[in-house]
């Protein structure tokens, strides 16, 4: 089966947005074993969007539109459908009224237009809206379908997952359900992972049921996605369940989380769990791993804040490192030290290292030391070699040192 | 005219990779006066590309074609061309030559796959690579043409602007240059400063050259664009100016740079030319100030560090805040003066606020105070009320408050 997109909106041509919704449709599509083979971004024209509809449902058996359902007059998804579909648009009375009250629930006035969202193609199906206005539309087009989706990602990421990926399975004869978990891990390549993993891979050949898949998600790490099928989605959760523990069998310790889990939510939560604080010294990073912690609702509970040194002196001053270079073993394990001491944590971590352009202190371009400061127990500090220019080396010591972290961390019982 | 975009590649079409050339190249365009009406992504299938671009040569005068020419088998955009075309492909020696020495200057073994990026379809004109190995090309197609870059965004964007926009130009019958000037914008909205602009914008519609765009651009502000043509890019330069002059005068302190600058680029630029260093205390943002600022190669010239106090007592230790509420006037004062005094700076910059969830000291979400510390000078703090949630709220923090130093750094002359 295939099902193309078609992402709707002039503002996506002129790259004043960037479409990500058809790319994250196509992970969808893939993962439920639906072909997704032409993407299209096209501006707020009827006849184009009538044209491409036409030639898209030549190829494909379903198109999936984003964009264009709201309410002001260049939204024209709805009056391009209905032409494809030969037919005319009527008021839903219920959209209507759904649609009143939520602008009455939040007290505030309703102006008129927003009923334009409440016409439907004549024949169509509506996909009633969670957290919007605009409702979605399933609108067959003899033995093939038109799904119409607002652009707002979160209403869109909904409703395909409510409504259009369980009516593509159906149209594609398949009652069953499909389940995926997804791995991710940090630590190994994807070819050195598909290596490691080759006897599992064999074995799920021959099952059949879950697939397997390999994601390179560059400085996020390698996703190992198990995908399932099955009558309810009970059982296709534990058909994973064992390849999961296959799979853990032999690469467990590069496994940081599942699904939507990130490295520094794992951290957070190890530390919690342990009921211990976090304190960081951050040189090359600059404050980026502080960022990234406090990106996360709660974190308070856990970091208690970091010692940016970016200057040497400042790492002499607060942190107490003492002379010699600065990208180094001994300076990383001082720093981590007085990262504990000075924010009162009951860990430090560090990071010193090279992110370019030039090297520093005899090191290269791509040199990171972790320094790791845990109470009872010696400091240390690994030294890695990491790939990449400024940016890139940057959001990877992140990672990297947030992992130094967790592996530890796996060595102490939760509280 | 009109110039449509294929971007090839099976990854775009997974959301492996977001394709983000193809509105970055609509951007271009569209500031060229050429139209881009369709935009599509598609897979590494010989069969549907070649599909693909005969109907969208069709509709389009032109269609720009990202990716696909790489050293491997899934590299067919060459083929694809040669055959809508109806030509075959020949090595081209200069380009293999250039190819092997490429590899030879950065001493590496070239393997031989890497020739296949120098088979050119016959009749078409190379751009020749300045960043990597794989040349662009320019497929003539009876009147029509098929320009082909690589996937690499740097790489594309450099071919764009060198060869691709000024050959659409003549094609176009045009044989002036355009030249735009991108005012970056920060503290208005985009109503707001079109409102303030609204006489001078009347004074361009009269005028004609140049055009004036607002982007509005999220936590990166708003950028007022103006665009011009002229015979010689020197002479469209030249028209651009009094234009810039006179925005400058009604919004002059709200434009914090031009074109590439960004907020942390100029700050760090301006504390240079006055000799300045800066130390930071964060507390909202956890480390993204720094972060940014050093993500500016040349950094550590002027910043020194910055102590991130999430937890309370971190900021009474190690920053010298007294008791009371830490989300206030005086906490941010006591913590500009704190970063100055501890990590040795001339210029103490702080931000304590709330990012959300929940609501903090009695202070809503979006609560921003900075406080800005500099020597010989009473320490002051303001009070911005931000809009968003956590990531949002707290990005534009960061831009806030390097702002707030930026305004009270040009009260003060360079050295």
């Amino acid at each position: 089966m295939r099902c193309d997109v078609v992402a709707v909106g002039t503002e996506l041509l002129l790259g004043q947005i960037n479409d990500t919704n058809s790319s994250w449709i196509g992970e969808q599509l893939a993962a439920h074993g639906i072909d997704s083979l032409v993407q299209v971004k096209v501006g707020d024209n009827l006849a184009r969007i009538v044209g491409l509809l036409r030639r898209t449902l030549d190829d494909a058996d379903a198109v999936i539109m984003c964009g264009g359902l709201g309410p002001t007059h260049d939204d024209i998804t709805r009056e391009a459908i209905a032409e494809v579909m030969g037919v005319t648009l009527i008021q839903d009375e219920a959209v209507g009224e759904a649609i009143r009250q939520m602008f009455e629930s939040r007290g505030r006035r309703m102006p008129e237009n927003n009923l334009r969202q409440a016409f439907v193609p004549v024949g169509a199906t509506i996909i009633p809206q969670r957290r919007g206005t605009a409702p979605g539309l399933i609108c067959p087009v003899g033995d093939k379908v038109i799904y119409a989706v607002p652009g707002v990602p979160h209403e869109m990421k909904e409703m395909l997952e409510r409504a259009i990926l369980p009516d593509l399975a159906a149209r594609n004869g398949d009652v069953s359900v499909i389940a995926s978990r997804t791995l991710r891990t940090w630590g190994e390549s994807e070819s050195g992972l598909n290596e490691r993993l080759d006897p599992v891979i064999a074995q799920l050949d021959i099952a059949g049921n879950p697939t397997l898949a390999f994601l390179a998600s560059g400085w996020e790490g390698i996703k190992v996605r198990l995908t399932s099928k099955a009558p309810t989605a009970a059982e296709a959760a534990a058909i994973i369940d064992p390849w999961e523990a296959a799979i853990r069998e032999v690469v467990g310790p590069l496994v940081f989380g599942l699904d939507d889990d990130t490295m520094e939510s794992v951290v957070l939560q190890m530390l919690r769990e342990r009921g211990m604080t976090l304190g960081l010294a951050e040189s090359v990073t600059g404050g980026l791993v502080g960022a990234r912690l406090t990106g996360i609702a709660g974190a308070s509970e856990v970091f208690r804040g970091s010692i940016v040194s970016y200057a040497t002196d400042v790492k002499h001053d607060v942190l107490g490192v003492g002379d010699g270079p600065v990208v180094s073993e001994r300076a990383a394990i001082e720093m981590a030290d007085g990262a504990r001491r000075v924010l009162g944590a009951d860990v430090g971590l560090s990071l010193t290292g090279v992110a370019g352009p030039a090297e520093q202190d005899g090191q290269p371009v791509g040199t990171l030391y972790v320094g790791l400061s845990i109470g009872g127990r010696p400091t240390t500090a690994r030294l890695l070699r990491l790939p990449g220019q400024r940016e890139q080396m940057r959001q990877i010591s992140v990672i990297s040192a947030l992992d130094v972290l967790r592996q530890a961390l796996l060595a102490t019982a939760a509280a």
